[in-house]
């Protein structure tokens, strides 16, 4: 038995050894397939590596020629980090960054002379002590302001560097005049870099931090309102050509229906990048002080959209076999409601992008909320007398959520109208007015229900007072 | 009206001008109230400042003296920069960080040492142009390497240094013995400042990023626990005594009812942790290789039902007036079943707190198994005569809200025992198994149902049902 052991060891190291290059192959091919996806995703982040390759050479450069090497010595080298810390993607971070680390830097060589001076003055025996203390005294103290949440956010390569220069300063043996040229040659290094950064990243194919955060919101809107078509379509069983469906045919695309998945996490990446776009001058359609805070609640509306997404999803298996009479008008209306949701969202998020508003979004927010209200007063007049509650409980669970998705996507209404009055939104005639929901709506057949004329009757009962109080809601609403 | 406005903008500016040492008081009254809450909340993070000052002003000093500063020249101003940012808060960050580091430094170190030489050997003309390459082409492509999503969570700062390194020392324009001796000086003082962090990290008061995560996980179900209680608490009005609470009275702690919303966006301060608990060596209670990716899971599935929660949390508000009798036994088993599944969280969190697994959580996970089977039989024979949907909505996607709860709580329930299995928690056979349903739970009064002794018929059946089932499920799960 045991040497049945050692040679099923000894195959499997071999085996391991044998499989070796397999395995090196397999991770170079993911690693490549990886580089593949992400510069065809972005091609930007290809042109921004380039971008960094070339201000670090040109920066190296310039330290490698003797004439100036000679002027800046070894401090030139501070040039190239600054330039590898303070480059990044956005021209946001870029700028924050460098700002920070210009402001740290000069702040700590101030500071950093100064007590240097101090320290010199008091002699030889106190001069240790007394830079021991001032260097601890800094270092804890800008440590402890990195706990500081926003602080962090904002300020944390400057508080870095403000530790870094301050102790290369205050510490330093030299002469105060020899400190001061060494703090002069400190601090041109430095702006020499970060300008070169600057510049590199404002003139060359710019990436701006608040571009990208305007079409992520707008992103984010398109994916929840595809979300809800695609849930209707999944849940109802119904071809986007507004036909019954097979259950055996193609369902939707399932990607489609996990995108609001990427919603959920998004509160960190809002922050990260409405941070950088506060720092970027106008560019484009977006001014000095484009109101990104309007952006942020928008951001958070459509999480608390995501989380409703997220507990529907679990009602996405529910079988429709064996509706009855009110399941199926609930249902019909639960269709309607979050395609007229889905369209809100969509347009909300197209008209974003474009920075264009139509007003057919407002029309299919108003049409949403009459579908709520005629599908409260159905539930109102109704009881169920031929279904146990448990069968129902499903179809209740959803109404109930898609009637307060419903009210989540007005709140956002209204928000990008508020975006739209302050930023001046081009508004936009053009656009087809949405027809009348009765007609566009794709007609959900209770294949299974026993008595089809009497449900039809309902939903054309259930229509008829749907529209007669859309019309009386429009001419509120317009 | 000129003079007015001038004399109000005048008033305006002075006014301004005498508001500003008020200002300027609330600021530093506010930061300072800031540094209290912080120092107050975690006292170690005091402690970490203080180290990090105790470690630069080391360093410094280090440097300071001229024996050393001689032999290390310039160079020793890198020990400074090492422990600036390799030292972390915790120890697996300054670990990762620090091998991220020194790694980073000696391979862009060997890498450099090569073009330099390369470049050296290839003339005059040649040699800037090929050191341009060189730095462009590494630097281009490390840049892009930041954007793999793994590299730039765990090796950042690696690739940084790498970086800087490797153009510091391809870029130099010395001859090869002197970059040799360069090199090993910049090696020398990064080990010595990244060594000094790595000791001062571990050996005074060490924070742990494996502990951190163990107690951000235990305090996520925790929280859920608390808020399950007070929403109990809070919906059905009943006070923690178990009587029917006035609607006027102090109702339950606001905060713990928002407890979950730290939940609902933990998933990037769980990664991060994660990430640096993996670098960890053995301490106290976890080993080396502890199964991170079952906390991972956990936090996971907590933030699952923190979704739920944020769902529920919009039923708050429902009243109760007007109960019909399902109504009433409805209430009563969600009372149940929500109390059941918040003893369940408090329980599995005080058990990974305190590494122990008493079988209590399991007999309160059947618990409310067995509830959520009887309210489905009472569902199922159950329809509304007396009363209409629309006023059964509220309360039926509370129930399967709580139903899905449920299921979530059995997987971390599921999982809590996986983690118990491997880590050999400590077996609790002490701790009071808990008490028969029917007398532990708070007994809600239906004060308004018309009759109350049909009512309370009713729950008793429900109940007998009940504790039958809970038997024979006992048997199977434990």
């Amino acid at each position: 038995m045991e040497s049945q052991n050692t040679n099923q060891e000894k195959e499997g190291v071999v085996g391991r050894v044998l499989a070796l290059p397999k395995v090196v192959k397999e991770k170079v091919l993911g690693i490549s397939r990886l580089t593949k996806e992400i510069a065809k995703d972005d091609p930007r982040k290809v042109i921004h590596s380039i971008k960094v390759g070339l201000s670090i050479s040109m920066v190296s450069l310039f330290y490698y020629y003797q004439p100036l090497y000679e002027n800046f010595g070894l401090s030139a080298m501070w040039a190239v980090i600054t330039v590898v810390v303070v480059f990044d993607y956005t021209v946001g971070a870029t700028l924050g960054q460098g700002l920070n680390w210009t402001v740290g830097t000069f702040g700590a060589a101030a500071l950093g002379f100064g007590a240097h001076h101090l320290a010199s003055l008091s002699g030889a025996t106190a001069e240790p002590i007394l830079i021991g203390v001032f260097v601890f005294m800094l270092a804890a103290i800008t440590s402890f302001i990195r706990f500081f949440p926003k602080a962090k956010a904002r300020y944390d390569y400057g508080i870095l560097i403000f530790i870094v220069t301050f102790s290369f300063i205050s510490v330093s043996g030299f002469r105060d005049n020899e400190v001061l040229e060494m703090v002069h040659k400190r601090l041109s290094t430095t702006v020499i870099g970060g300008s070169a950064c600057v510049m590199i990243s404002i003139f060359i194919c710019p990436v701006w931090a608040g571009e990208e955060f305007h079409y992520s919101i707008a992103n984010k809107l398109e994916i929840l309102g595809d979300y809800l078509e695609a849930f209707a379509h999944e849940y109802f069983k119904i071809s986007k050509e507004g036909e019954f469906k097979d259950n055996k045919g193609d369902s939707t695309d399932k990607s489609v229906l996990e995108g609001y998945k990427n919603v959920l996490n998004s509160k960190s990446s809002d922050e990260y990048l409405v941070n950088f776009a506060r720092w970027e001058p106008g560019h484009g359609k977006f001014k000095f002080r484009h109101p990104w805070d309007l952006y942020l609640q928008i951001g958070a509306i459509s999480r608390e959209c995501a989380y409703q997404m997220e507990t529907l999803n679990a009602h996405l298996s529910f079988d429709v076999q064996g509706s009855s009479k009110i399941r199926c008008t609930i249902q019909e209306l639960c269709l309607e409601m979050s395609l007229e949701s889905s369209k809100v969202l969509q347009e909300l998020g197209s008209s974003i992008k474009t920075m264009t508003m139509s007003s057919s979004s407002n029309t299919h927010v108003a049409n949403a909320k009459v579908v709520v209200k005629s599908l409260k007063s159905l539930l109102q007049s109704s009881s169920s007398k031929e279904i146990d509650l448990l069968s129902l409980i499903s179809i209740m669970t959803m109404t109930s959520l898609l009637i307060d998705i419903v009210e989540f996507i007005e709140k956002i209404a209204d928000l990008v109208n508020d975006l739209a009055t302050i930023t001046h939104f081009h508004i936009d005639d053009t656009s087809k007015s949405p027809k009348p929901k009765s007609s566009q709506s794709p007609h959900y057949d209770c294949a299974e229900s026993g008595n089809k004329t009497n449900n039809l009757q309902l939903i054309i009962l259930v229509e008829e007072s749907t529209l007669a109080v859309s019309e009386s809601e429009k001419s509120i609403i317009v």
